[in-house]
């Protein structure tokens, strides 16, 4: 047992500048594993299948856009079925846990850690953790089969039930030993990643023989290095509808503004992706890109053109953008009121409102939409129910294999396991300088707010 | 010419307690008004039908459950077309203005009515006014024809936008002579409804050859007299995305609150009926029945008695209800914050969250939805599109056959024309008396809080 | 014990021409009945209504449209709780049957029937026949609880299965007998309704305490007497999806026609409402209006016409329109594919093409599509959910009042008890003589189709 | 002016195994064609865009799972906006055509080849051919302005009309000659994009000065290299419907059968991933994967055997699906009815009927569903409809840029330009022996027919 290389990072290098950055793995500290066929080998689905099995050398190329001469740089383990397993099926326990807000999607990931676990390996042993990592130690846990998970990626929200921080790390890794779980499979934001890293690492330094596999949720999609996030195309579709109705509010009105807030409190890309997709937005506020209201170049400026050029307008904010004004504006006494302005929506169109009634120059009709739980709250669409599924089976494949302390991720296009540091250690954002953005303002022909007054 | 007799009621009487509230005909204030063959009789369409022009005594009887021996009580004139009509087709200039808020079914009003006129009676010249009363005397018009309207109907909102008040009698009847309008269609509220009443009447003091005609649009449904307005069957069906979004979000978390807030500012059948629809409601407030918070039999006592039971709970609540307690509660300063503490969502969502955060007996986690402007602006469904296109037609005929002062509405499944007074002088609600209420009641189990502390 | 009585209509009279055909009641033929209070007496959810129960004379005037001196005419009894019951909750044993089509909205009849026997009145012993009427001799029975029906109003189909035919009256109502079912409850279409005439002639021929209950299900609305079916609002909606398919297809080639096939056997409902809502359709062919191929005033002229003027065109055609030119067309041998042509849509777009083909003037390109079952199949809406909700609450009223051999039907917007006979001797039918289908036909432009070469 | 080389492919070697597949450009056969600076670099959305222009060396890398050792392999050329551009903005005079089937997209596509070329680049002069190929020497162009398009994207079809083949590709270069066409944009599927092959090498081999650029469009996503084409989501989230819909049918019954045939010609991505998606289907039956009916191990046992287990069974049937057995068993006579077998749907539905009928051991229902054009007609969802703008940014900035013959393509999330030979020389088909297919089987757990009797 060697519980020491904890933190460090599993670096292999080759060629022409190849990395690897490789997850851990449980004979990494556990000396001597045996280890058993894969049971996929006598699998009737399997049969015709002949590059089932991943090379063990296979890992998919982090940068894609290439010179000719660039250096090969970053690659991550490939995910799939391995040939050899180290878990014996009728050994496994396993346990998932979902944490944080809800996301399209995390039934079906659910769904699949439970039937891959039993269609492709024979494990019957799996049980739900009820309400997120406090779950644990505070609550009774759920028997999870095929049959009680059979419709659940029909459902919006997640069957086990989730909630916010609750990681008493040490507790959880009590529990897990006490209920002689060895597979943990954890579902949730960087926060919760951060946590699983923390689990995964006090699980080491026992030296127990129990796998953590993330899946990474975000609906902000706010993950770095993954492609995306699963439900994040289920929300970008349903934020449509908000936008759809703050448009025809907006038209049918004398200087009516549509105003709506979408997710992403650190990163804009719900509301950059909406944006695109519509067309019907004159002005799209995000958090990587500071605005200001008066003045000129401002944001009172534009509104008021923009309603003097075409009589109506559609704004989207994310929800974390502005904050710096928020902040600055709201009262600071404890009136309960004011409690709402954190709200950046409700913040903002009491501004829009307060200015142009102030300036009477121009009556406006403003009208706020918030559909944040309408969106959340939703099953996943086709698209994002495939996706879930295959991060649950890449996780379910990881885990068996013995890999432990990662993520599984989408990396251009390929399934691959992901070590903790990568997806935790920094935010995605949307960089303001790339030309994605510069789409989405020419297709708004907002103004860049880089001049305040 | 006659001007007296403005407010009359026309009512006639016959055999057992018949009496027929009649509308006003242009007839009945200017002499010798020649008449005209209705152009439908020679109209490819209608040759195959042998009763399609209403019979000048078909009345609809306004009481539908009687007794053997009930009395037969008020009827109002049946809608249609008639044999002949008072307007020469090439002589017609109509204008349409919709007032008030959104509600689907506007566009389908306003593209029948110029459909109706053009196809069924050849009438060509049919004006659209902006934004509402005021449009008349400060906006420019537009000209509808069947071409310019023909998709409307798959578009939320209203084409001809729309705006709150404006009503300046004397310069809209100004405005109607000097453009030589003399069909005026007008689509709003009660509030709406009362000035066109003062529209009609200023006509019929000037003596005008002008027939007015309401078409009633209320998306609360407070309406008295009609079956139902349009727009509302839409606002329901959208209604449950809400709800269902609020269920899934309470289902997912420990102790889950989700409230939303549905529109009926002073009537709760969107509320009522978006429950029953939907089942997964466990209390539902309205305007009519008053609720209190505090103390025993009290909404708080109700949410903890649920939450303990089942874990989870779903609210809704009419934008209208609890005004009394909204009132009392709100911190008179005028802080900006409190300007949204109007809102009964926001106010209660607030309330609930520091009661129980007072108490800390229960973790509580409330996520509140309006979904107003996302339901207002929808396109009406299928059965709200047939609804709203046969009112305007039953509004084009009844224009065209001299009647004035009237407004379409559905009576016990006939369409009638109903005078202006039935409908403005009181305001349809929900009778908490009534067996739809209770069976509202009896499918959440809420408490009837008719004990207040 | 009367059997005899079992053909009688029971014919009420009154002044002013009042009739009432009255539904059968359990103390016609059984003498000494006890009766019980009701329990919603002391439900607490009607402590504050004080009209809840329905007065023992409350009727439904049939005829709406009247004249000042009109008769009366027929009435029928209101549905609704009444003071008293004929059985006591604790010895009601009720079963449920579904026979024939899907239809949205029969899970929530079957919800609601379960529900409402147990919130209402206290019955625990609910069972629901499997598969249809064939079910009560050759299946076991699934016990019915409020927690085993909680959800299926959101799904479609029928959660205890359906069948044609399979009707045995003698063996049903041995079985009724044998498992001491006193409460029938039976869902299903004309052919249905008739069978449930049947067995409760056969129960009151042996003189039993049996309760029988129909609710009228048809998703093509040719039930007559009542205002509409249940599940026909959301059928009209869903075949919008269709139409704007076909319109689509159409418009997006030259010469493109779009034809769609929609529910209607015998009768044109939803052909023509969906035509009515969409506003997209060119023509609209229904059982009731015949219609010819060739020749002046023919379908291929007018296709032709329609295709110069516009470019493209939809057709909507009832599954049951053209019958006969169906069968003229179809070669008898029994080669199979000729079976298909049995399907009028299929058969059409074929005679179509050929037509096209042989003439070789014009290259069409036509798109044929059949929703059939995709309507079928949906849940119901919010307000089908609502109707057929108060559909199964009155049913239960009438069954614990002792009430038997009625539908529940809603007349003129108000809830009835009607004979069976009203509804089994004659279907609804859309009557082309009447203005609706005018509306319908001057909103298509269509030829009447009067002139068969 | 140098012709030759017309049919060469430009490959560029670099160090280990890097090999760029190149696109044409017109320099490479027009000598000295002037270039003009980017007007994109005065463009304000994109002044605080840094990386804003592409690097001419950018190359994005076709495998992207390798070893530590792998060569480097095939690269494309990266897509995007050049520093200089080909064209000055005035004299570019760009046509748009639309060929084949409808694909959700086409609209977004046609709508951002306008825009972009409008806003981004100034150009003002796009035309749309209307109806394919053809059109460009048998109809009237449409002038296509931004205006024009605004809204197209949000409806189905293509605004332009489209037709199959009708390609003469001298006349339509002598067209694109007479009518000063310099830029050509061609929206279509693999034999479209071999059409628009042979116009860039007429026009290469005239000499002229214009460029042609395609954007691959196939809703059954079986056009090789790219990682996916547009409306591919969003017909797999609309096929959802029609399995739902199924599945209800299937379960509604006794040994019901629900049949669903999807688009998939000659492969069956749709239907694989639709089957995934839902989870609620049996046997998924694609081009790729022979099958058989009779005997052990074919269709009709596993049929039987599903029905016997479950009761009711869900089976999706791609279009291409069993041709060889549709061939062989259709009545070669020329029976009308016979024709319609030659759909696999119909010609399976009926022989499994007449299966089950002959064998009289069981009863079944079946009910088949086609919702081809249900699904090909509905708009593009939001996440087609950002992938489909980009695209057609992409072909814009490509044509700009002087690169011709080329079309653009997603390769590993990235947007690149691929030579049309290798997208026409072969068509992407589902691989039974890799993994997806293998995951497939696994969730349906249908037999491999490998074993015909």
């Amino acid at each position: 047992m060697a519980s020491n290389g904890v933190d460090e990072i599993k670096l292999v290098e080759g060629p022409a500048g190849y990395v690897l950055e490789d997850v851990p793995h449980l004979s990494d500290y556990i000396l001597d594993l045996p280890t058993y066929p894969n049971p996929l080998q006598s699998n009737a689905a399997y049969s015709v299948v002949r590059q089932y099995f991943v090379d063990e050398d296979d890992t998919v190329q982090e940068k894609i856009v290439v010179h000719k001469d660039s250096p090969r740089g970053t690659h991550f383990r490939r995910a799939g079925p391995r040939q050899k397993v180290y878990f014996k099926p009728s050994d496994v326990r396993a346990c998932i846990v979902t944490c944080g807000g809800l996301c399209p999607g995390l039934n079906t990931v659910i769904r699949e850690i439970v039937c891959g676990l039993h269609f492709m390996y024979g494990v019957t042993e799996v049980i739900g953790v009820d309400c997120g990592f406090r779950g644990f130690y505070s609550k009774n846990t759920v028997a999870l089969t095929p049959k009680t998970v059979s419709d659940i990626h029909k459902r919006g929200g997640t069957i086990l039930g989730t909630s916010r921080g609750g990681h008493d790390t040490s507790k959880i890794v009590d529990n897990i030993q006490d209920r002689e779980i060895n597979q943990v499979y954890i579902i949730g934001g960087d926060g919760t990643q951060k946590g699983a890293s923390a689990i995964y690492k006090e699980i080491r330094r026992r030296g127990l023989n129990v796998a953590v596999a993330g899946i990474p949720k975000t609906i902000d999609n706010d993950i770095p290095v993954i492609d995306k996030s699963f439900g994040f195309d289920t929300a970008v579709e349903e934020a449509q509808r908000a936008i759809n109705a703050a448009h025809v509010e907006a038209t049918s009105v004398e200087n009516g503004i549509g105003l709506v807030k979408l997710m992403g409190r650190y990163s804009g890309f719900i509301a950059m992706y909406a944006t695109l997709a519509s067309r019907d937005v004159d002005c799209c506020l995000i958090p990587e890109s500071p605005f200001y209201l008066e003045g000129k170049g401002g944001l009172y400026e534009f509104i008021a053109k923009r309603l003097r050029e075409n009589g109506h307008m559609v704004i989207v904010i994310a929800e974390g953008a502005g904050q710096d004004l928020v902040a600055e504006s709201i009262d600071q006494q404890d009136a309960s009121g004011n409690k709402l302005l954190k709200d950046v929506g409700l913040w903002m169109s009491l501004k829009i409102k307060e200015h142009f009634a102030k300036q009477s120059v121009m009556d406006i009709t403003l009208k706020y939409i918030d559909p944040t739980y309408m969106i959340r709250a939703i099953p996943a669409n086709a698209s994002d129910n495939v996706y879930s599924t295959l991060l649950a089976q890449s996780a379910v494949h990881g885990a068996m294999a013995g890999y432990t302390g990662f993520v599984s991720g989408l990396v251009n296009g390929r399934h691959t396991y992901i070590p903790f540091n990568r997806i935790t250690e920094r935010q995605n954002k949307v960089v303001i300088t790339d030309r994605m953005w510069a789409r989405m303002l020419s297709s708004t022909n907002q103004p860049s707010f880089m001049n305040p007054s």
